[in-house]
């Protein structure tokens, strides 16, 4: 017989933080609080077991749950002296929801259950406040009528405003204690209209339904979007936290507050947090009143208030003490929620904080360096793919920035984007290829979809632990919030701020770095990498197997790749050469050539240009390996398509535009991606890739010269089915290479290997091994070809796939372990068996996505290559897969 | 050490026909009948692996090669009592060429080998014919000359041509002893101009050119293009046969001929060939003078010339006799070359001989009666791929016909194409996708790639033994050649016949088994199928595991099938009904419509279509099987595209013209291979499916009521990639399922499965046979995202694939086993491990190719589906690849 329910409180529990599956983070972590003998209101767990059986069972509770309850209440009323449901001196509790893992804003509460006619007169009495507890009452009856009965809370929010105007007054503060009875009575009708029966006065029947509330949230949409978005399993369940209430807001003696052990911004090692006095703790986290900070260090703060510190000197000392034991014993950077009820502080939540890229680097080199954790600890702490926020550029400052708003640097990071007014809008135009900007009044867990969608958001409300602002920073996207000056017309779909105007589909640009909002797309330029970093990275590549290259092709790109550490280049692709200015029409004259001699005489045009790009490359790199890719696209890429670039064209190739039309249309495929491309033009036109074997032969040989370090280049014929394409493009390389080297009186080493990037060629890999020095996965085009999706036509159903669970992943964002890494093991086997030394790579978007990362580890590949601004990320992900394997 | 050498001769053989691998085809059957006690002239054999040394080994011969051929020639001496070289009684050989395989017409022949300026009179002396003589001489140099010394064949025939002016002849056989030792000084001063010495005068300088020239023709160009189209390894090498010469041309009681054991046109057991009187074995197959038939039988016959069996009956009652013992030997049927030389019957070559389809049917059924063969043995002897011409249907009778030539029936069936007067263009227009009738003179081997190109093939010269017959019934080509009153103008090209003329380019459809060629395109009818066929298939039925059903939508196309004996349909496309007329409309309408609602609208016209599409189709089929893939292609395939069309749908919709252009321009795609169809529109708009379902479901209800045959169709989901796909759109179809069936009161038994035409779903067909009750692999599909080829775009190199010999088979036309067939092992061992008992077939091209049929068959499929006329086909290859096991 399971045990349902597991008591905590001050004097131990009877779970644990271990014991987080079946109790949810928030119930194991009361639990534990409770074990270190921190002050925590007592309370208990109803396990998620539960809930599992509650959905398993027809939604169901298991025989015993209702008296296992009823004994923790028992407890729980004895250790309060106070009863559920007495009138002179009522036992109020919260109910909270707890799954396995943090789903912030997710699931619903309920505080203050166990009010009704009766017990808000004992409440009244016991706290000699009769406005507070009429206040508690009606908060009661709203939170519950949301959550639990489903009524609209605009309909409480409207009575509410009704009678601040009868009363004559602006704020919630100013209303007496009859006016909230009033309020309390305009609350029991709305329940009654609305729903034809009175407003539960039983108080086990309110916890009965804030329990089923809790259960049915599990299967809400916006927690199955979360949990599809996170990758959380629907099986998991949440537990139900049933605490005994403390109060924020019985004074000025009173107060609550939200705080991080450190800067969860920055990383520094300074106490962060916000509190308000005389408030429940809905109200910090709603973002409706300002809240003030805890500490009075260098927290940044746009209210100019003063800390908790400073105001309420020893409830800060008590709660700086428990900031050090939660450290101390968790070992990471924590959130908590507190309470100070009349001079008393409760402890009613601690949990491992999110946190920006770079406050994660810090905090964990610094807790490696205060011996708290181990540097492969420390390795494995950073959230590979957060990087992607340090790396990012930032803003120009030289720019030229018309403002637009200011704000909370909520997130860091610079996006741009069009301006959208709806989380639905940001996900149908993101849909459509176009970034854009999510702007709000203030963000909820409805607008969940859009959040994900942006390319960055923007909230005229709300503090730095608004729920925009957590959930920004968890996405990694750059968030400001609070910029109080702007409004949003949602009639005219406009942003105004200032006198300035930004309808819909305007681009704007949010620094949540710095809190700006700037009218138009800003420039940017690279980030600057911390010493943290720096230390952190150097722990990684300490640990990791892999090597770490870059997808680049130009100086630009190469240079940045190098100062993230790049080891070489995996993927020079020569094409992006072929469309510079000054080369295009020399590539269409070799397009349009009807033979081969006339295709060789525009190629020696672009010879001299392909040698000294490949020149430059091989310089900058010093002798690190660089994979040189031969043409790839569609030629018909190339081509011309306006009248006036055709006329142009035509008249440098001594043709009729007309013929030049002609061409290009004869050019054309159905379906480009698996038509004439790749070396299927190295083998219907070999004069292209001879060229440019001898532009990287000859480059090769320069670029040692003068005491230049000797390059090795490697390359890379595309789109390789058999063995037999390859053994004819290598013997025309190695014959390009002997030509070279006769003519220059000295040898070239170089090797020539394939991609693989068709599923065949991964089939086939041991044939294809037995003439490939060495292979390199494309898992861009292996996706394509394996989902036989088009990238470019997904857009008609993906958005459709995504909803429907069909795609939990992106693949072409995380790779395909079941589908395509299959043909990934299958080809380094058989591969490996073929030619046991063969130099294995990635060069596809995967290898710079962490759980890709990992898996190639694991395929056990030599080297992964990425954008320059994910090495970084491969680093990490490549030193995290070897201490997890 | 090996032995290099073996002889043979009319006292027995040191090979066999055992030992083809060593010896040749020819060198091989040489042996095998000197120990049968046949009439062979003696001879040896140089080996294969001569060949195969002496390219492995920088084209030199092996050690103790020369010691071999002299003690076989001193053999050869002694057993004929004449010597190589000796100017009074000199030994003459033939040099022939003799692979493995039989490759007609490929490698090269020299004979009258020894003759020179001193042995011509020893052969004058003792033949006492000085002008057959210095005929035989002039045939030597003219031929060697071609051949070993590669002078072009013009300038001797030119100085024939002189010859013969200066003579003032008209005919070869007008010249005297003089004019031939005329000829013979012309042909050597023409050796002595060319290459600057003098013809070899040394017999063995001639002898060791020869071989040479053999082995060098193994690597010529046409040798590699033959062997590539069938599959030949160049491994494999020629073996060289040198044979004492017998003349056929030593004076009227001489003669050369080749004849079939039966007739390789019908397989009717008659004696079948051609001979010409006072001739050398060239001349009948080069086809310059017209042949007499050998028998008196019903061999059809242009020539209206008397019979061997009429003018020389002896030698053809030896021949006849031969025959039989050949046949009894071998049983098979045979394809001889013999020489009369002064009344003595020579047997120069046996080989299976090369027969038509028809014939190869009846062969192989009247030797099983004849109880020469197995049944078993039968069913093997039929090359099943070659069935496809029986198949095709024929000229319609009553067609009305323009007849423009008529020639030799030489291979059968019929086919229209353009007109194209050179091999090269024939290739190249049918790169290009346009079928073409070759039309030449006569053909020769450097026209192989064109005739293989072409669909048919028509000559003015030659009988049925000519190149171009041979050749074309290999090829199962419709061919017909010696339509004499032909004439090809090659300058202006264009073909003339009794005054009409053809340009190349237009239309013409040849008949093959009538030797009519008619201008324009004629229509065909359906082929009638003999007895023999049918016991034949009868035998093949009691052997094949395998189903074989057929690819069918149309009533026609289903009873088709069922005539050709298919067990059910494998693939019923649903889209080809949606575009027929009255259709349409509404198909389009359904696309345009703006949301689920608008389509359901549409589709609710639909219904009662696709309702009675199903229902004739379960009707004809009685209760068998038949698998219906609900709609595939992505739906922009049926929007309107001209003006007018668009117009239409733009009335009939209810919108402007534009609106339709712009819904066909947003449903465009650049890779709609790989876009918005299959499943995923099931996905994105589930009415089409539902409406599919609901149809399938009415008339399976419908078709078994009033003692109709119970149907249990099998709904085919098409490009799953995932099981979550399946699982949803199954999902929806059993709830239609369970709609109908409520409304019906009656249940539908059916079956959910999907295609395996994606790597992906190969490759995670585990999870997906949890939810498919069958999987039909979708090999079209598969090959092209495999291979990453889009058939529609393969013109731009698949050309020059084939010529460089990296694709050695099409693998569209014949499965590529190691990449899209290891992809269905894989997915056919991981769907029986999920589901033991899940249904598996194939529904893609290759379900009527022998060569896949026997790949699918060791996959442990349960059935083919192809289309109905390669249904026997299929039937004969599942037999035989149960026999091959």
């Amino acid at each position: 017989m399971p045990k349902w329910v597991y008591g905590f409180g001050a004097g131990g529990a009877e779970g644990s933080a271990d014991k987080r599956n079946l109790l949810g983070g928030k119930g194991a972590n009361l639990a534990e609080m409770s074990n270190l003998g921190l002050p925590v209101p007592p309370g208990f767990t109803i396990t998620t077991e539960v809930c599992t059986h509650y959905y398993g069972n027809g939604e169901a509770y298991p025989g015993g749950l209702q008296d296992e309850v009823n004994v923790a209440l028992r407890s729980l009323e004895s250790e309060l002296g106070a009863t559920f449901g007495d009138a002179g001196n009522p036992l109020l509790v919260s109910v909270r929801s707890g799954a396995r893992v943090s789903m912030p804003g997710m699931m619903d509460t309920v505080l203050n259950l166990g009010l009704n006619d009766e017990t808000v007169r004992g409440l009244s009495a016991q706290s000699n406040d009769e406005r507070f507890a009429y206040d508690s009452y009606r908060r009661f009856i709203q939170m519950y009528g949301d959550v639990v009965m489903g009524i609209d809370h605009y309909s409480f929010e409207d009575a509410l405003a009704r009678q601040k105007e009868d009363a004559g007054v602006e704020l919630d503060t100013e209303l007496s204690a009859e006016d909230w009875k009033a309020v309390v009575a305009a609350y029991k009708d709305i329940v009654q209209a609305e729903l034809g029966k009175p407003f539960p006065q039983d108080p086990q029947e309110q916890l009965w339904g804030a329990v089923g509330a809790v259960f049915s949230s599990w299967m809400n949409q916006r927690a199955i979007t979360y949990r599809r978005l996170h990758g959380i399993s629907g099986d998991w369940g949440t537990a139900v936290n049933v605490q005994a209430m403390v109060f924020g807001n019985m004074g000025d003696d009173c107060a609550t507050g939200v705080g991080f052990t450190r800067d969860p911004s920055t990383g520094e090692n300074i106490f962060y947090g916000e509190y308000l006095a005389n408030a429940q703790g809905e109200d910090v986290v709603a973002g409706i009143r300002t809240p003030q900070p805890l500490s009075r260090n260098g927290q940044q703060d746009a209210s100019g208030l003063p800390s908790m510190e400073e105001l309420l000197p020893d409830m800060y000392a008590q709660l700086a003490d428990i900031r050090d034991v939660l450290e101390a014993h968790y070992k990471d950077m924590q959130d908590i929620e507190f309470t100070v009820q009349k001079g008393k502080l409760f402890m009613l939540q601690t949990r491992s904080g999110k946190r920006t890229a770079p406050a994660s680097v810090r905090i964990a080199v610094e807790m490696a360096d205060q011996g708290l954790i181990t540097e492969d600890e420390a390795v494995l702490r950073v959230d590979a793919a957060q990087l992607d926020q340090l790396l990012h550029p930032t803003l120009d400052p030289d720019a030229e920035k018309v403002l637009f708003a200011r704000g909370l640097p909520a997130s860091p990071g610079a996006a741009h984007g069009r301006v959208v007014l709806t989380a639905d809008k940001a996900e149908q135009w993101a849909d459509e290829g176009q970034r854009v900007i999510l702007v709000r009044t203030e963000t909820s867990p409805e607008d969940i979809h859009g959040m994900h969608a942006a390319a960055g958001i923007l909230t005229s409300r709300g503090g730095m632990t608004s729920h925009a602002a957590v959930v920004a920073r968890g996405m990694g996207r750059p968030c400001v919030v609070g910029a109080a000056d702007l409004s949003i017309d949602m009639e005219r779909s406009v942003v105004l701020a200032g006198g300035q105007e930004l309808r819909e589909g305007d681009l704007v640009t949010v620094d949540g770095g710095s809190g700006e909002v700037i009218i138009g797309e800003v420039p940017t330029r690279e980030p600057e990498l911390s010493e943290h970093f720096d230390r952190l990275m150097g722990w990684a590549d300490r640990i990791r197997r892999m090597g770490v290259r870059a997808n680049a092709e130009t100086p630009a790109d190469v240079k940045t790749a190098l100062s993230f550490g790049a080891e070489g280049i995996g993927l020079c692709r020569t094409e992006h050469m072929f469309f510079e200015p000054g080369r295009i029409v020399d590539v269409r004259r070799m397009i349009l050539a009807e033979d081969a001699d006339g295709r060789r005489a525009a190629l020696n045009e672009l010879l001299p240009h392909q040698r000294s790009d490949f020149l430059a490359i091989f310089r900058l790199m010093g002798g690190r390996p660089v994979t040189i890719r031969l043409l790839d696209p569609p030629l018909h890429e190339f081509l011309p398509h306006g009248a006036e670039e055709i006329a142009d064209v035509a008249k440098a190739a001594g043709l009729t535009p007309e013929a030049v039309r002609q061409r290009a249309l004869r050019l054309s495929e159905s379906n480009p991606m698996l038509g004439h491309r790749g070396c299927r033009l190295g083998i219907t036109a070999p004069e292209i890739y001879e060229m440019q074997a001898r532009a990287i032969f000859e480059a090769a040989l320069e670029a040692s010269e003068g005491g230049g370090a000797p390059v090795t280049p490697e390359v890379m014929v595309p789109l390789v089915m058999t063995r037999v394409e390859l053994d004819l493009i290598k013997a025309r390389i190695d014959k390009v290479a002997e030509d070279v080297a006769a003519e220059k009186g000295r040898s070239v080493d170089y090797l020539v290997g394939t991609m693989i990037e068709l599923p065949r060629a991964a089939l086939c890999a041991d044939e294809i091994a037995e003439s490939a020095a060495f292979f390199s996965f494309g898992t861009n085009d292996l996706t394509q070809t394996t989902f036989g999706i088009s990238r470019d036509d997904a857009g008609g159903f993906i958005g459709e796939y995504e909803r429907a669970g069909i795609l939990a992943v992106d693949p072409f964002v995380s790779l395909d372990t079941s589908g395509v890494g299959a043909l990934i093991n299958i080809a380094v086997g058989k591969g490996r068996a073929a030619r046991p030394d063969i130099k294995l790579g990635i060069c596809g978007e995967h290898g710079g996505e962490p759980n890709s990362v990992a898996f190639f580890e694991n395929a056990g590949l030599g080297y992964v290559s990425c954008s320059p601004y994910r090495v970084p990320i491969a680093r990490l992900a490549a030193a995290q897969a070897v201490l997890r394997r």
